[in-house]
């Protein structure tokens, strides 16, 4: 199926009611059960289930408006300053509009803030692509509810399904070829007491992108045809123990899932190495506290930098380790632009 | 079958001719193709075949005498010192031993010395059992051809099959049950440029055994069910590489391997991380050389540190970025006590 299809299809029970200008926040997220491999491409379908949680205040505020009648082209604006068309940004921002174009001619605003450090390895393109699908929403009037919303949102970047939401976030993989039940879920539950702490290791540009390395992993690796399996059991136990409440759980599956997927890059021909010496120093840190009684895990997605995950009242212990780090409390500081309380 | 009925049969043919003693030296080894995982515990069988290179000089060298007749228990000496019996090395020398005793109150007198630095990670383990299988091989007039020599061997150590033999050695996992099948062999190909380098970024003891290791990993990763056919692969292209003389696969090839195996690692459940923040300095060091035009690789095996595979032209060129690696010249530096000339 292709990208203007699905968005018809997503689109064919949405409201019309289109105002002066759409504006939305959307928050980054990191996976605890991590998307690594693709089942399709065009429409962004993974292989597997993912879960994460959303990081509140962290993430992309977008505005969106109609250009005026004779414009030729997107205009684009990041951060307060044009982008010009020939930019990557702007082209995948371009290509996405595209999608939404009422008619062929139609050109579009964009205005684009991001909160998040760009160095610190979290995925803007996730908030980014969320936050500008909430705007259009708001924009055309549609109305959608977050599931159909999280379906957009996926075609620009595909975690971006997931930052449609506060909180924690299910992404279902799902089963049909054109893509209808691939599509994100809050979970319910509500852990006031937890804190990702975001440590950026390496500010130094990473060699190969999410898309370009999950490519590799999956065209080269022996040891990623169990990768599927593996998620699978991780996914279960992240759930269990998220509706269980049990913290040890909670953060031993995610920092192994890390591991895990790290594991398949490692077996990419030629291997893929994202991790950097202030990686491996980092997770040591994390095992040292945890020896001493602070319970605190790291996850790492497909950069160097490392998230810890902890509790409220480990958060001196921690931060005497690391004392660098940013925390953030995603439950107790949400932005509710994004489309949770719905 | 049990570790005695299995001696036994090794021995079944073998000469008999006792001398006053037996004295042997067996270089360490590093694999190129890893050994991670074992189908039988009691005879050390392995899941896969491996392949190493054995480091010239760099080893251990034993001599092996019946002990008075009085004696109750074997006199075990390291390096020049009187080592207790109720150490974990002695009772491993022991009961190895325990395998070769003519009548079960014979004792032997053995003395021993490593002149591998210990804490370069390098297995003294296995050139430790094949120096004492060389030199039991000597005291009792065996006169035993290098297969046989490597399965006594293997008893002591698994990767004390391959230190038998200087060069590259095949050990071969075999298929039978009772391990007869498995055993080492010295293959015909002479590579006089090739040059080992040793990192020994870090010192500290390391918190898992290999054997303990492997066994977690075995028993709890779920990408290790495709590791057999990862090492099938790569064995199959580094006897290739080595055949056709191709430094570039070779090299490459071997790096690949250890990531696979290191990836295995941190898939066991909880992740096994034997890499500290100098191994991964490392592995991006050698990158950069490499990306430079300097033709090295790396390969590293349950620890942290760091082997460089590289040729003589580029020595200069791997020092200037590894000042205090101790560099081996395999091919040149023989020590001709090993089985290989027989």
């Amino acid at each position: 199926m292709h990208r203007r299809e699905y968005v018809h299809e997503v689109l064919r029970d949405a409201a019309r009611a289109e105002q002066p200008e759409g504006r939305a926040f959307a928050p980054v997220n990191i996976a605890l059960c991590k998307y690594w491999g693709k089942r399709e491409e065009e429409l962004n379908l993974p292989q597997c289930s993912s879960l994460s949680i959303s990081l509140g205040p962290l993430g992309t505020e977008t505005v969106v408006r109609r250009a005026d009648a004779g414009a030729t082209e997107d205009r684009v604006e990041l951060n307060g300053a044009c982008v010009d068309a020939s930019t990557p940004f702007a082209r995948r921002l371009c290509a996405f509009l595209d999608l939404f174009r009422p008619d062929p001619g139609a050109r579009f605003e964009v205005s684009t803030k991001n909160n998040v450090p760009t160095a610190a390895g979290l995925a803007s393109s996730a908030s980014g692509f969320a936050a500008l699908t909430l705007a259009l929403d708001r924009l055309f009037g549609w109305k959608l509810a977050g599931p159909p919303l999280s379906q957009l949102a996926r075609l620009g970047s595909g975690s971006a399904a997931r930052s449609v939401y506060d909180g924690f976030v299910l992404w279902h993989a799902g089963r049909d070829p054109g893509g209808a039940d691939c599509l994100a879920e809050r979970l319910p539950e509500v852990w006031p007491e937890l804190r990702v702490g975001i440590l950026t290791v390496c500010a130094e540009a990473k060699e190969t992108g999410s898309t370009g390395g999950m490519n590799r992993t999956a065209a080269t690796s022996v040891l990623f045809r169990e990768w599927a399996e593996r998620c699978r059991v991780d996914l279960q136990l992240l759930r269990d123990a998220i509706r269980a409440g049990d913290f040890t759980r909670f953060g031993a599956t995610a920092e192994a899932n890390a591991m895990s997927m790290h594991a398949t890059m490692l077996d990419a021909r030629p291997p893929l190495l994202y991790w950097r010496a202030e990686t491996v120093a980092a997770l040591h840190g994390v095992r040292e506290l945890r020896d001493a009684g602070t319970e605190v895990y790291a996850t790492i997605d497909a950069g160097p930098n490392v998230k810890l995950l902890f509790r409220e009242r480990d958060e001196a212990g921690v931060r005497g380790r690391f004392p660098d780090m940013d925390v953030i409390a995603p439950f107790r500081q949400p932005r509710n632009d994004s489309c949770s309380p719905r």
